[in-house]
């Protein structure tokens, strides 16, 4: 196997579509990007099958045979508690013993947090590991944490967040300078709680963040941040919110349609002549193209992807783990708490 | 005049259309609801050509003038001390004073929130006033506290505003046994912060509060819930994703159309023959519908109409308004405390 290979550890086992899925995905991006070489675990009865259909796989994967799967509705203790041989487990363990560059799971969010957690363990100096995941934003990319993993925080914790996310931008949107917001119930800097004060205090210190100031909700998806940073219980509420929002809209303007037939012929002509146009926003806005969230700030790479993932969508979640190990996400974050330290001791000699 | 009358005071000088949206909205609501009676503030000389013009008002009114009112852009501290005389302070004061039912303003929101909890005071045993608003919904209605007045909070307070959320749900809505949720990041009973964890007992005890459990983010426009309760910094972040998210959708949505005349053409068919259903739906989500923001939880009903409302957003601010006061939403808060305080009483013997 060709050593300059990005190593793949692939839970076929996770997701609404598993593992049809997860095998398709691997084949479409195998297509566009052939220094990828998978590992494979889950039901081999199950998966062969899916492999022998995608022909361009061929020596590039492994396929590791195992009957135990992690259940889409076990409790994240549990699944820590009893994930011994499962498909998931033995893919996060692969990552712990360098034998995969990056884990991708579509199973069980809770329980690939708290296992990858509990296997893969924090980057040295790391308080708290945190979920990021992109959001849809109007013109530049958006990345988005803590959403869930840790419902209160500090401002160290804050601070620590948003070199993250500066580590995530620059290793999959190859961004030099990603500017960062805190969020905040308003841009003046006079607003909010003691903790965000204090976090815009502590994060404005550190030269090397592009710190752009407070963020609002809408702030979101306008895309006037890359980064936005917040406690677990903000971000989860206000990403679902989000989500929603969006699926809200869709329903009410579904109904429109119902037992008109003249109004789907209309609609009809309508889509096909925005067709390029339509194509270009479903590209933006479509949840698949928002895929590939992570539990950022351990020692190994661990890959959300949505639990209702199509193959495109997995294809996805394959990229962009593929970037983050190719763009080394891990030696950024090292990198700037390294910087973070220097400052720090520098600051006490002078004192 | 009529002593049955409500008599609603209205900052004239607020919002981007005022005075004729102001004007115009009250000639609007008075068409529909005889029994209203306005105290107008504001420079005369640019409301009185108004009035003139909406003959319904006639023998419904009366304009008090000044010169005076509070920019939009005053930080909500400068209005408290510099709005002496200005149009907001009037109304407000007007109601204080029991000249006015209640106070209707589109100007300055943190300036009216500020002014209105200075001169109308907090109701006693009300220990954290709260920003209360309407939030469109897929089936039931449901309002949302707090949305910005109270950053950190404790679970009395949270207590507190489920109570304040019933009581504008039974004056506005007429609900007998609105259901309650509380902001968390999970369902599950286990999930979330030591003070939402505590908030949920506490509200739980209250065997007349029809508590549900926990609401996630996007609970905030399925129905589910008909009052959903958080603290300031999250509901602020979270109601501006949502105005964000559905913004953004408009947007992308706005964009297919640039420079096709074919695609303006089939989406106007369209249009013609989903008429009826978009004018349903467009009165389901329209901003517009879901105005009548109030500071709840003081001795005067204060409401905040948008900055942006038309005459049609503003005669529905009215309505609201008018509700709050014929549906008496300070005596259904005066007697959920009561109740509180009889049942700890009884606890407290029992012991």
């Amino acid at each position: 196997m060709d050593s300059k290979k990005v190593i793949i550890s692939l839970d076929a086992m996770g997701g609404d579509h598993a593992p049809a899925a997860i095998i398709k995905g691997a084949s479409l991006a195998i297509a566009k990007n052939p220094s990828l070489y998978f590992k494979i675990f889950g039901d081999s009865k199950l998966i062969q099958p899916w492999i022998d259909k995608c022909r361009n796989l061929k020596g590039s994967y492994e396929l590791v045979h195992t009957d135990l799967y992690v259940p889409s509705d076990a409790k994240a203790s549990d699944v820590v508690r009893n994930s011994k041989g499962t498909s998931m487990q033995l893919a996060i363990e692969s990552v712990k013993n360098g034998e995969a560059d990056t884990v991708i799971s579509c199973g069980n969010t809770g329980g690939l947090m708290a296992l990858s957690l509990f296997i893969l363990r924090p980057i040295e100096g790391i308080l708290r590991p945190a979920i990021i995941a992109p959001v849809p934003s109007l013109s530049e990319p958006c990345v988005f944490l803590d959403i869930g993993a840790n419902s209160t925080v500090t401002e160290e914790h804050l601070l620590q967040f948003a070199i993250m996310g500066i580590a995530y931008c620059k290793a999959t949107l190859n961004m030099e300078n990603p500017k960062v917001g805190l969020f905040n119930i308003g841009s003046e800097a006079t607003k909010g709680t003691e903790l965000v004060q204090n976090a815009a205090d502590l994060i404005s210190q550190y030269p090397f963040i592009n710190y752009q100031g407070f963020a609002e909700g809408d702030d979101l998806v306008k895309g006037k941040f890359n980064v936005i940073v917040t406690d677990g219980f903000t971000g989860n509420i206000s990403l679902k919110t989000m989500e929603g929002t969006a699926s809200y809209i869709l329903e009410q303007t579904r109904k429109l349609f119902k037992g008109s037939f003249l109004a789907k012929i209309a609609l009809f002509i309508f889509l096909a002549l925005t067709f390029p146009r339509l194509l270009k926003l479903k590209k933006k806005v479509h949840p698949r193209h928002y895929n590939g969230a992570m539990l950022i700030g351990l020692q190994g790479i661990s890959v959300k992807s949505h639990g209702a993932s199509d193959k495109k969508a997995f294809a996805i979640a394959i990229d962009v783990a593929y970037r983050l190990v190719a763009g080394r996400v891990n030696e950024h974050i090292k990198h700037e708490l390294e910087e973070i330290n220097n400052l720090l001791q520098m600051n006490n000699e002078q004192e």
